[in-house]
C-alpha cells in the first residue's frame, strides 16, 4: 500500500486506548481519536494525556458513543475503526457498528476485544456474561458485513506480571504464591505497548481481514508454574506454593461481589480452564508473533528483570 | 398483616443474594429461590448451599432472566419478588420487569440495588454507567406503575472492614493505611446478615412503599479517618496515614484495566465524593435503622473486634 490508513480510535484515553493510539501515531497513521471531553475541560491527567496525543500529530474529535451524529462525523474521516472502550461499555458498541452500516465506507473495524479469545472460554458468571457480550458484538459485526479483525490479545503483562497475579500487591511476592487450578494450564502475557503495535500492524493487513489476530507470542507462553519457577530462578529463592483447587477457586467467586468476582472468574477462565491456549489456532485465525516476526516484543523473562 | 408475604428471590446464591434468602425464611416468608440449576446438577458448593436452603425451607425453581416462561411461573406463586443478580445482570432485570407486569399481582419489586443510592452520586467511569444501568432499571419499574423499595444499602462491611478498603489484604492494616481524599467524607457500612434482615423487614411494610429504603446506621456511619482512629484504638498503634488526592485516585481510576477500575471508581464516588451521605434523605426516602429499631445491627466497632 502506498499510504496508510486513516485510524479512528475510541477509548484512546483507557487502558488499552493509549497504547493503540500511540502505536498508531508511531506507526505513521493518520489517526483520529474521539474522546467525550476536549483538552481544555478534561480533568488534569486526561488532559496532559490528550495534549500528548494532540502534540504527537492525533487529531482529537468530540464525541462519544451516545451521540449518533459524532460517531458519524468521525467515522466518515476514516478507513478503520478501532473500538477500546472499557467493558462497561461493550455492549454499546452496536452504536458504532450502526454508524459504520450508515456511512458505509469502512475497510476494518476492531471491535474493543484485547483479552481472551472469547468465542472459544470455559468461563463461570460473571465472566461468562462479560464475555457473551462481546461475542454478541461480533455476531453483530458478521451479520452487518464489517470488515472486521478480533484481537485476542490475552493478559496484558503490564497488569498480571507486576504482582504475578497476587491480589493487592505491588511487586512479585518473595514468600508464598497462590496458585490457582494445579498451575500447569498455559497463559499468555502481552506487554500493553507490544499490543498496540500488533493492532494497528493488523489493521492494513489483508491477512487478517475477517480473522481472529490471537497473540500467542512463544516465549511469552508460560504455565503459572513455569511463570513462578522464572521468578524463583531470578531472586535464586524458592516460593511457598499454596495451590487452590477448582472447587475453592468457584466457591471464592461466589463469596466476592461484583464486580471483584469478574477478575477471579477471568483468572479461573484462564489459569484452571487454559482458555488462552487450550484449543488450535483454526482456519479463521492467525498468530501475530508469526506474522510479524520484526515486531521485538518485550518477553516476559526480561519483563520481570525490572522487580528483581 | 396475618401472615407473611410470599417471596421469589431471584439471584440467592450470590453474595448478597444468600443473605436475603436466609432473612426470608428466618422471618417466616414462604420463600421461593429461582436457580439456574437444581442442587444435583450443581457444582460442589452451590449445591451445598442449595440444599441448605432447602433444609430451611425454601423451595428451589428452576429457571433463569432468559426463561421468561419460568420467570412468569414463579412470579405468579409470590406476593413480593426480590432480585439480588450480579452487577453484570443488572440490565436483564427488565425481563423481571416485563414478568412482574404480565402477571399483575405482585404488591412489591425490590430490584438489585445494595449499595451507593444511584440517583444521589457523583461516580465518574466505569462506575457511572454501571451506577447508571440501576437508575434505567428504577425508571422502568416506575413507568411501569409497580409498587417498589429501593434498598440502598450502602457498603458491605464484610468486604470493606476486614482489610479497611486495602486491595489484597486479608487482615486490617497495622503499619500503613491508603486513603482516598481527605478522610473526612462519612461512609456506611452494614454486615451482609443485616441487609438480609432489613430488606425483608421492608417487603411488607406500607411505610417503606415506593421509597428508598436507606441504611445508615448511626453506629456505622463514619469518616474514613474515624474508620482508622477505631482501628488504631482497638491495637493500640498509630498507623502511618497515606492520602491520595483526588487528581491521583482519577488517575488510578484510568490507569487500571476493566473492572478493576470500578472498584476504584465505587471508592472515589464514596470515600472522595462522599455519595452515600452528602445528602439529605428526602420525602422519597426513609432509614432504616429508625424504622426498626428493634434490629440489634452488627456495629462497625463490634466487627472489628475480630480482628483485634
Amino acid at each position: 500500500m502506498g499510504s496508510r490508513g486513516r485510524i479512528l480510535i475510541i477509548g484512546a484515553t483507557g487502558y488499552i486506548g493509549r497504547h493503540v493510539a500511540k502505536a498508531s501515531v508511531a506507526l505513521g497513521h493518520p489517526t483520529y481519536l474521539l474522546v467525550r471531553d476536549s483538552p481544555a475541560s478534561a480533568k488534569p491527567e486526561r488532559a496532559q494525556l490528550l495534549d500528548s496525543f494532540k502534540a504527537s500529530g492525533a487529531n482529537i474529535l468530540n464525541g462519544s458513543l451516545e451521540d449518533h451524529a459524532s460517531l458519524v462525523e468521525a467515522v466518515k474521516k476514516v478507513d478503520v475503526v478501532i473500538s477500546t472502550v472499557g467493558g462497561e461499555q461493550t455492549a454499546n458498541q452496536i452504536n458504532i457498528i450502526q454508524a459504520i452500516k450508515e456511512v458505509g465506507t469502512i475497510k476494518r473495524f476492531l471491535p474493543s476485544e484485547f483479552g481472551n479469545d472469547v468465542d472459544n472460554v470455559h468461563a463461570v458468571e460473571p465472566a461468562k456474561s462479560a464475555f457473551e457480550q462481546k461475542v454478541k458484538i461480533r455476531r453483530a459485526i458478521e451479520a452487518a458485513g464489517i470488515p472486521y479483525t478480533y484481537v485476542a490479545s490475552n493478559f496484558f503483562a503490564g497488569y498480571f506480571l507486576p504482582t504475578l497475579s497476587q491480589a493487592g500487591l505491588t511487586a512479585p511476592p518473595r514468600d508464598k504464591v497462590v496458585i490457582f487450578g494445579d498451575g500447569n494450564a498455559k497463559a499468555v502475557f502481552v506487554k500493553e505497548e507490544d499490543i498496540g503495535i500488533y493492532a494497528i500492524r493488523a489493521v492494513d493487513d489483508p491477512r487478517t481481514l475477517n480473522k481472529t489476530l490471537y497473540l500467542r507470542p512463544a516465549a511469552n507462553t508460560l504455565s503459572f508454574n513455569e511463570l513462578v519457577a522464572l521468578w524463583e530462578k531470578k531472586i535464586g529463592k524458592t516460593l511457598e506454593k499454596v495451590y487452590v483447587p477448582e472447587e475453592q477457586v468457584l466457591k471464592i467467586i461466589e463469596e466476592t461481589p461484583f464486580p471483584g468476582n469478574i477478575i477471579i472468574a477471568i483468572s479461573h477462565s484462564t489459569f484452571v480452564k487454559g482458555d488462552h491456549t487450550n484449543f488450535e489456532i483454526g482456519a479463521n485465525g492467525v498468530e501475530g508473533s508469526q506474522l510479524y516476526p520484526d515486531v521485538k516484543y518485550t518477553t516476559v523473562d526480561e519483563f520481570l528483570n525490572a522487580f528483581v
